[in-house]
């Protein structure tokens, strides 16, 4: 369960929220020191992870005492290191610096964080394929500029929407296989204090989290981190897409759909007559966020030297925040499409402009064809 | 006291953070509906001020609630009729819709968030000024392109500093002063609801809530937002302009300043020769975050018609962390410069080698005298 | 007249492209030299001028070797003395250094570019009060989520734009009048290279080229461009608004307003029946790439000692691209509210449903009387 | 060659320029007029492709008379047609719509600016793996937040851009070969005016053009454009790291390297002691640019129906601008790294303090057995 938050309902909907919040990322930072602990066989591995436990710490007291060194892995290491007793400290940590710690926990964080989003993600896009195959020979005005143009298919938009949520999808999901790696290389990246093993103990703290094993030490080289927001933009425009085509469906003066969902959803005691698209919206606002949270992180690439003084510790709340409203603009989206009531009628009486100039017989078949054709590719 | 955050050591220094929190945000929201009430003369002002404070609600519970239109004022007025009883409930909220309440409140966040951020940035031009003064005849290296240039002071480095503070602060002081308005217009900001009596209470809610009055409900005029957003991120400009500089003065190899401040900051127990300068990283970090949601809010100025389906709801949380960002920077600017060690005798030693080509006596004391000209016009 | 683009009758509508081209940048440098020249009394001012004309150079050539010093300032300088002859040479660039060129000239194009600009942005405030007087009483819908909510008067909707228009001017106009100013400080901000005249020198040159004379060297001080920037970001947010509500209301299902404008604008051979809102979507376009550039100019503010390395040279681009965009978006918006054709009579077909629960004689009077009160704030 | 500017020198480095200027815009939108005639079998295919040459078209006139249209494939249909005379004028354009002009030409547009793109861009990974080969073993002081920390070598230091700017190069190729696909639909994207020859005339055309054929038309699909982006900003901040460190590294307190490559670059005829980086600096202020215009873009997904009003023609800048930017800094970088030269003594010599905490002899094995490492998977 995620922290409380005022706009949270609106900002924070799904399952992501949890996976990024204050304890989450706790967690993930402890689930690397332990992970590092078993990666070298310690023998009090066992009692650091035991040791290695979110609710055993107090995250406000931590976040403070990370004042004095500029991040919370320092006190964190140093409360572990008291709570698991003289002994086992001295394996506690051993040869990584708070870099590793926390790069590696923010890909552990992503990792947790995409399973959920990537569902959220792929609902949606199951939706919109849904509504593809449902609708594939309802006429509806095909509008450019916001006006209409000629006649196309309330089955083809669908479509339209569902390919882009699927390539949002794929590129996510190749981020996630692919470029999800864990971090370790000592305070300066060479892995030299961990003598002729680092390697191996990379190879093994790899295995242990589930990420992948880099090449080299990432510190210094944030293409992973880039790549992450990129895809997560880019899912954040692929989930944005339908929820602005509904917002704008769902005007009154239009009225080609509504949205579904939870009774007592987007209405209004004081306007009865109202019926607000309320998670279409609410997608809106989280995918608008993206954009301006991406350009942070591709900016924070260039750091100093081995490791950057001021760029590095920016990347955490915008990376956290892009993680959630993905999530969020995902679940939105997925609420809003499948549950969208449609009204293929008025899609047609709104066409009878369009009609008087173009043959639906001519426009609709070439538009079901592609249907088709996108729903075929879908399932290879 | 904020809520608790592990990077909040950092990324939420000073006094801001605690104004911008979700019980400031709450606590804010019930001052407008409390003040509503005083300013319509109901004579059930004062049980309804009684129920509006945030500790007798669930921050967590409005936030959930709100997901089902899409922001927390429904579940919060609902809530808050409830606590205080039928007969007053009807003079709850009367007139208003939820962006009213929202978008004062967010104007008094700021209001009151702009108090300490703009103590914390004064500070630091204070500082600034002082170390402008002290050292209006030290003299260190001019450098452009990271390359020494020709000589210069580093008193007139540190006026640098304070004109771009003096200017920030000058900028969002003025903000504060005019732009921070009270909205209120009803379900569509014609001040229908309230019949006759609309620019009266407007002008009553203004009053009490110490805002000032616009001429129109500002409710699809984002205006104010976009200038508090640009001085906002102008104030972090401003604070992370000499964080940098620091950052590179107090490099190893320069070595003419370090960071004094809290015992045991910067310190590494690893690497017991490093003094790592954490107030000036800090705030760069807090700074390198502003651009990315000053364009947010920038976007969300072309919403919809009378209440934007996205681009509002989306102003929340970039305009909250602007705010904290900003604070931040300012808290964690005013620290490094209040504490700065200047080491003179490492500024002319580096200096050696433009000292072959310049002669100091004839390159400090234009720059001294523009340290004046910088103070005294300061002063006025 | 502007270079030629493709795609600059979208986006480079308008007298502001003229005035930030590479010709204009070309003679706002040579005048910063030639009145440099004037300001110390240089009995070769007179010829330096009459050389310093943008024709006699080579803005490719000048371009080309600004490769070798990562600023086009020192080919010119260069140049100019070639063509200037032996004696004249020697007044030429006197004291000054490439970034007090490049940063005068800065203003420069940015107070001409102003002209125009707020010209337009006027024009376009003017339109829309024009707007708002004549249909003080027209009856519309107004939408909150772009579902109907209750009734309001297309007059009072045109006022919003109106004062977000005008808040706009006021700001920019601001900018303009307070924060241009003249930048001379040679090789590090000292001024030393001026000896005892470096002040009076500054303050001639600003009288010279009618910037304000700042209080110190501004070189590593760039809040007035991030004042600038944040302007020019409010002002395409506020043309953008307008924009944005006529396209909504010009669709086919509205139908509430249409652009007149160019004869043969919007209409399209192929689709006979469509007319498309040419000047609101190019308005759009244009205000759409404000917030990027505005975060762009933000960024740069953190740069290093006495000029930086890569942020002061990231500036050149974004902000002559803001001052294009913005005018462009003020000149669309402008031609689109001057010829808006309004239909009243769908206004009230389309309010029929809210028409039902909400009486118009209450509805209306409340929203012409803000009407009246915004005209009439506007008149003072 | 491209056109002229005065700051292309710094800003337009490199051979992408030229691909992406008005002319190249241009040609691309006749090659995709000309392909479109032959994927069609007209018989006036060779007419058409003989009459769609950029210079028999005038950029301007096309530009300014796309102001009707909101967009310049209008006008130059209109002048195509014109100029291959009146039969083969009914087989240019047929079937198209001018989004699939421009979003196609956009396409070609990207793919003949990635190759020498990347060229530059592996050029200068592999400058950056003859450094770190080179230099496997010179010790040089590890700095984090810019304060001596441990011993590294130089040759790790470069085997980290190599990684980054390896991974930057994979993911742009592999966006160039999967993602740059042809876009076909005509006036809402359903192929009808084809007939049932849509979607082979769609394959044709990708072949014709070396481009993918999309399973759906992608005009309301903006993913492709999206990846583009996002794989650009990374490629900026691969280039823009080490000349980060290159800026650094080259203070003359550090010293440690210092720019070669023309002669004359970075000198100073009024500072003749002074060398500027002017290949790192250059490439700095291209990769800082490239942020805000990734969000421009990905805040561009976002649009209406089957075609935007104003998101989709505010691509063309952004993307255009990315890509010169992305070459630019590219060419820099590679031009930076491919002369550095590299001062082995003056690392060592700055060293000497940490020399007394950590022997060398354990600190540079691992980091020159990584540097090994990453040359191996390269060669892979």
């Amino acid at each position: 369960m995620p922290e409380p938050g005022l706009f949270h309902g609106v900002l924070a909907r799904g399952a992501v929220a949890a996976e990024v919040d204050e304890g989450a990322w706790l967690q993930a930072m402890l689930d690397v020191e332990a992970a590092l602990a078993r990666a070298q066989g310690s023998p009090y591995a066992a009692e650091i992870a035991g040791g290695a436990q979110s609710e055993l710490f107090d995250v406000g007291r931590l976040g403070a005492d990370g004042a004095l060194s500029a991040n919370p892995v320092v006190p964190l290491v140093d409360a572990l290191r008291e709570r698991v007793g003289a002994e086992p400290a001295h394996d506690v940590h051993r040869g990584a610096t708070s870099q590793d710690i926390l790069d590696s926990a923010a890909m552990l964080v992503a990792q947790r964080a995409l399973g959920p989003l990537l569902e959220d993600l792929r609902g949606a896009a199951d939706a919109a394929a849904g509504l593809a195959e449902r609708h594939r020979n309802t006429a509806i005005a095909g509008r450019t500029l916001l006006q209409q143009a000629v006649p196309t298919t309330f089955g083809l938009k669908a479509a339209g929407w569902m390919t882009a949520l699927d390539e949002a999808v794929a590129r996510l999901d190749a981020v996630r296989r692919e470029r999800l790696a864990v971090q370790l290389g000592g305070a300066a990246g060479t892995l030299a204090a961990l003598g002729d093993t680092g390697p191996d103990v990379l190879a093994a703290l790899a295995r242990e989290l589930g990420l992948a094993e880099p090449v080299l030490p990432w510190h210094s080289d944030r293409t992973r981190i880039a790549e992450l927001a990129g895809a997560l933009g880019e899912a954040c425009g692929a989930a944005g897409k339908p929820a602005g085509d509904v917002v704008l469906l769902a005007q009154d003066e239009v009225g080609e759909v509504r949205e579904g969902g939870d009774p007592g959803r987007g209405g209004s005691s004081a306007m009865p007559h109202k019926r607000n698209p309320v998670a279409a919206v609410s997608a809106l606002a989280c995918a608008r966020q993206a954009p301006g949270l991406v350009a942070t992180l591709l900016a924070s690439m260039v750091g100093e030297h081995e490791r950057a003084a001021g760029a590095w510790q920016a990347e955490w709340r915008p990376l956290t925040d892009l993680l959630r409203f993905t999530g969020s603009a995902a679940a939105w989206t997925r609420d809003c499409l499948e549950h969208l009531e449609v009204d293929a009628g008025r899609m047609a009486a709104n066409l009878e402009k369009l009609q008087r100039t173009y043959a639906l017989d001519e426009a609709i078949p070439p538009a079901a064809a592609l249907v088709d054709r996108g729903l075929r590719a879908r399932r290879v």
